[in-house]
């Protein structure tokens, strides 16, 4: 059909054009990451350090922000703000990552869609650089959502993936951290089992973003907990636990004892109760953290957004490294209650 | 403190020890089990094979509801059933599963008690004999919930879990299987990434019930998906995804295509729909895989249970096998709609 090239028609099509764009501008972006939640007291940490992870927190979540007022993709912010993050030392992720008891690190990371209610998750690679970027490739590149060990890393590379020594991740402080751990472990021989939670922090790192498309998208990244052993996979790379993305209710990256956050089906049950109970982001992310949470011993947070770009970042232990940029472009930066 | 023992106190325990045993009596149970789901239709079974897959399945089903009606643990019976069907070479699960590309087995498990709300699952194994047991020894002797590949052998080894040659669960069928796969992939080639669904039923075995003492439990077992790669992991060890139970809402195991039921965190977002929208286990089960999984094409079912008994067992493909006791003892053994 030929359209009539009136000049009535392109005042029409000017003013649609127009409108589209406009709502497309009008369209709010947000963001919300975090580093970890444990026992963060101002007492244990310096001025200095508090300086360093404030800085990186603001220099990872700016980055994923200012992707989102470009108007690129929800992915593209939460990788970036990832790789950040990842990429410092501050936290454990990537480069920084805890040491397993073996003296090695693995690493797990997932990323979720919630406009193509499509996901990727990897669990206990030990090469990748960027262990997020290995989640998003699983679900863009293959059909599967979760990819594991060294069948994990080989798929990476078949798709030419930055790879790195394993020894890449070291940290001293880390190494340390593993000493202790096995100090402990080694008193509690007593106890049925010596597979105790030693760590005190739960390191992890997240995003979640709503995107100008008003897509919600979330990611975490960990490099799991102090001294595990005999492949233990925590909640970040399960879908549903450390991870949860859905445009109808919320986008959910959790941090905290991961075993607690599985049975709990932590980010999807936030969802579920925005979804279905009509709860803000702040009562379902809020009820989830200190009324089933709390009370059992399951410590951590989450960071939590809604299709309105509303942020909540609730945790039940001392402190959680956190940092968001909300839908009216203030920023946030925090570590203590 | 030192109790009286007047005749009328010891009326009144004796009144009450009977109320008590006539309120553990009353207590009903049931059990529901399924085999997997897939393009079973009567023309692709022999009368032969139908026999023998109604047979194990009254076999598994009615084993784990003799423990319930004994009073035995709901932990009991799931494990009871599901090793029934590992055993089998019907199923993939345990002798029978499906092979890897590589012509080998790693074979899934999980399972979770609603009312301690505790899960263990592995990933991967090779070489035990009941993946099952193993999912359950991760539940009750560690502190962790989910171990993968050879970290979970090790575990289960150490607890002296009965081990058997990776070969030991060979079958001349499944091999035969790998071999179409393997020719269809090489088919594939052009397409972007050789990592196709090539199986066309979804074998998985599972359990849930309710015990005695009013709690519910499920568990699944699988060998996975025929020819896959990467260390894939499906939705079958996946608490949310493939298992999940909680005495105030269901529980639930899941068979299909196992990437849409992690993306959906099938069984608990039925059990989600049960607790927060009030919906019964029909309704919610039926909602799940009807209407959220089948538009999508995620192929399977699941079967249900809520904390009354009542069963569902809806599935979108051609057959499921599956079988249940319900409160009233009335047996069911199906395969096709």
């Amino acid at each position: 059909m030929n359209l009539p090239k009136s000049n009535s028609l392109r005042a029409v099509l000017f003013i649609f054009t127009m409108l589209s764009a406009t709502s497309a501008m009008a369209q709010q972006v947000a963001i919300a990451i975090h580093g970890g939640a444990g026992t963060i007291t101002r007492a244990k940490l310096t001025e200095a350090q508090e300086q360093q992870y404030r800085s990186t927190l603001t220099k990872a979540v700016q980055a994923g922000y200012t992707l989102l007022k470009e108007g690129k993709p929800g992915l593209d912010a939460v990788t970036e703000s990832i790789r950040i993050l990842e990429n410092s030392p501050l936290f454990n992720a990537g480069y920084g990552a805890v040491y397993t008891y073996d003296g090695r690190h693995e690493l797990d990371a997932s990323i979720m869609h919630g406009g193509k209610m499509n996901a990727g998750a990897v669990s206990g690679v030990t090469t990748i650089k960027n262990p997020i970027d290995a989640a998003r490739l699983v679900m863009e590149k293959s059909v599967h959502v979760m990819l594991s060990g060294e069948g994990a890393e080989s798929f990476a590379r078949l798709h030419s993936i930055p790879v790195v020594e394993n020894s890449s991740f070291d940290t001293p402080f880390r190494y340390e951290a593993l000493q202790q751990a096995k100090q402990r472990i080694e008193r509690d021989r007593n106890a049925s089992i010596d597979l105790r939670a030693v760590d005190e922090k739960f390191g992890t790192v997240g995003a979640v973003v709503l995107d100008a498309e008003g897509n919600l998208v979330a990611g975490t990244s960990t490099g799991g907990m102090t001294a595990k052993r005999y492949g233990r996979i925590g909640d970040s790379p399960i879908i549903g636990a450390g991870t949860y993305a859905a445009n109808d209710a919320c986008a959910v990256s959790a941090t905290g004892h991961g075993e607690f956050f599985i049975r709990y089906h932590v980010a999807a049950d936030i969802c579920a109760r925005v979804k279905y109970s009509n709860m803000t982001i702040n009562d379902a992310a809020g009820s989830v953290i200190h009324e089933v949470l709390k009370p059992i011993g399951g410590d951590g947070g989450v960071i939590a957004i809604d299709s309105k770009g509303n942020i909540a970042m609730p945790f039940n232990t001392e402190g959680m490294y956190r940092a968001s940029v909300d839908s009216n472009g203030k920023l946030t930066v925090a570590i203590y209650k």
